[in-house]
């Protein structure tokens, strides 16, 4: 007998209907005589409708009572939830946040998970019951409630998992499960069947937005066992483990394609120590990320300092450049906020030399010029013309054949 | 500096310019001085809404599920009026009903509150903030969410009174207070100023709908002085306190009307002991309640037995009735669903001779026949043909000079 914990995002509890296809999913895993604890979010709509009439009190709503107002979507859920398993004829009993003490620290709609009182879930468990929890939320130590943010339901569902020992937690979505590249851009991207933590990591930070970054962090600091699947079709998803389990020797995970970035460059700045920061600085303090940086030194003293951030602060930082040219004496500003970063991600790379020119050169060979580099152990992310999306996309998913099945 | 306890149901903060303006009269006794405690139920219409998405769910949901979801309906409450509060200015906290330990019995959807933990209500009042209660709600021993019933916001309130020992509990309607008749009838009806617990109580049960009979008598009990008041203008509302407060010498406080009851009779059924329960005991199998009850003796050892009952179980106790007719040996049933109860309520009854005589008299005197009467020691209550609805409330409201500015 397993332990499962499941959790259903809010597309898939979207509609009553929707709720009942969750209640026949659970009571099929349940026949096959797993204990389980289902964590659900709001109805899809729901948060954003309670978040409307909180603007219409005050324009930033924030804090204690907007935790107060949107943790009921969740309650709403798990109310639903429970009647249809029962409507189903099982055991099933709804807990909020509060409920099994999900203990959060005191910061207000972005709290962290403290710890977990898995008392009253074993207690229901042991009793045959299927388990639903709230997903979201949580209550301070002196009984606030609280809630942690966008995608806080994934990461409700790794810390219970966490908390009981489960053997896996299952996170449902709209998708089957995480794939080699974006399958709208190649139609033979495979699903992964394994990925480690640090990968599935840099492919979420990297575009490929089938899990929150958090709680894969958090599943990977305590061990839990992740399987992304779809909410809407049967099938065995991709898991998300630890290195030591996945003994595939697949060198590559996969092609990721992110375009919300945006390039930057000062050209020919007198080169002196303190140039970067007096750059970067002012970028910083206006809460503005920066991702990829590059520095290159001209022949006669002066640097091209280039760099990348988010395609909505293109504006903004051109603006901050043109304010500080002058006084670092640049010669100019460049802008390109018609670029795209295509990563190879695998813990593969770690054991295997040569993948880096193996990139480059296919990329070469298909007439696409490399704007910027960037490495890690287990990724090499390169800058190149939006216009080059696609073929690039596809060029290194053909190039490390990640279309063979696994 | 008095404390006041303030309810407001889901008519007062039915809409976002509602709860505004409920924020706004709140400021107002704020600025006072009162230390303030508000409690409120659902937005109008968001209980139906939630238990429509039940019943989708399921035909008859009804326990701990339930309550888990019509309780978010008071929550969504408290944060949007404590917002609201927040942005005047104010200081202002929320609480569920869980949150400051309202706890009651374990009998999900019709609850009853065993005590409060003043704690945290008075920490906050003492940091001088609002605080704002979800009404309606408790939670059980072991952590349940539970719902008081219908009207349970007003119960709410009066044991938050009563626990805290607050000067005064007003209970905000869409009337400005309780009047001597229904004014569509009679125009020059009058509000008064004071009433006892048991007049109201009495007037509750009788039609007049302003305060759950529930929150009068808890108030009665715990001696909680109750207003109520009308949330859309101002005034001083009505008073409703124990019989020593009360020092006016009014001798009848008000003449209700209500039009909810049918009345049935057996007639001819031969007399031996037992026959009133044998006709009674099946209608309270059906779970249905008799009001008032009259046993005529006939010459012959027979009697006819008559009694009144809600008007929607006039056809299913009919068809009781006519089942156990042959049984009893009874001449024939007959049924009339055309009456109504016309009441005279007021303390002042105990210490006043004749008021029954007057009563009667007044009556006779304008052709309306008397079918049954049925007295307490502060009510005289008539069954008359509901043709006479109007001209019966206004013929007492006169005869007792109600209509005299209290």
């Amino acid at each position: 007998m397993s332990l499962i914990v499941q959790k259903y995002g809010g597309t898939s509890v979207g509609s009553i209907e929707r709720i009942q296809a969750v209640a026949k999913r659970v009571s099929k895993c349940q026949a096959r005589g797993d204990k389980l604890i289902v964590v659900v979010s709001a109805m899809s709509g729901e948060t954003d409708r309670l978040l409307g009439l909180a603007k219409e009190v005050m324009p930033r709503p924030q804090g204690r009572e907007l935790d107060v107002l949107l943790s009921t979507g969740e309650q709403v859920t798990i109310a639903l939830l429970t009647m249809a398993l029962q409507s189903l004829g099982l055991q099933a009993r709804s807990f909020t946040g509060p409920q099994i003490s999900i203990v959060t620290d005191a910061a207000h709609n972005k709290a962290r998970i403290q710890r977990i009182d898995s008392q009253r879930v074993n207690d229901a468990l042991n009793a045959g019951e299927v388990v639903v929890v709230a997903g979201f939320q949580g209550v301070t130590e002196i009984g606030d409630i609280t809630t942690l943010g966008r995608g806080g339901s994934d990461t409700t569902a790794v810390a219970i998992a966490a908390a009981l020992n489960a053997d896996e937690c299952q996170i449902y979505t709209d998708v089957d499960g995480v794939y080699t590249t974006d399958p709208r851009i190649v139609p033979d991207a495979q699903r992964l069947n394994r990925v480690t933590y640090e990968e599935m990591l840099e492919m979420a930070s990297l575009g490929a937005k089938v899990l929150q970054i958090r709680s894969v962090e958090f599943a990977s600091k305590y061990q839990v066992a992740l399987r992304v699947l779809s909410s809407f079709e049967d099938g065995p998803g991709t898991l998300i483990s630890s290195e030591e389990i996945i003994m595939e020797d697949a060198l590559l995970s996969g092609v990721t394609l992110n375009r919300d970035e945006a390039k930057l460059t000062m050209l020919g700045v007198p080169d002196r120590p303190g140039v970067a920061s007096a750059i970067l600085g002012p970028v910083a303090d206006a809460n503005i990320e920066v991702d990829m940086i590059l520095q290159n030194m001209g022949a006669d003293g002066t640097t091209d300092f280039t760099f990348t951030v988010h395609r909505n602060d293109f504006e903004a930082v051109m603006s901050i450049l043109n304010a500080i040219a002058a006084e670092l004496g640049a010669r100019a500003i460049e802008g390109d906020n018609k670029i795209v970063k295509i990563s190879l991600v695998g813990v593969g790379m770690r054991s295997h030399a040569g993948i880096a020119s193996r990139m480059f050169r296919a990329l070469a060979t298909e007439g696409i010029n490399i704007q910027m580099i960037s490495t890690s152990e287990i990724k090499i992310s390169v800058v190149v013309d939006e216009k080059y999306s696609e073929l690039g996309v596809r060029t290194l998913h053909s190039e490390f054949q990640l279309e063979r099945p696994r």
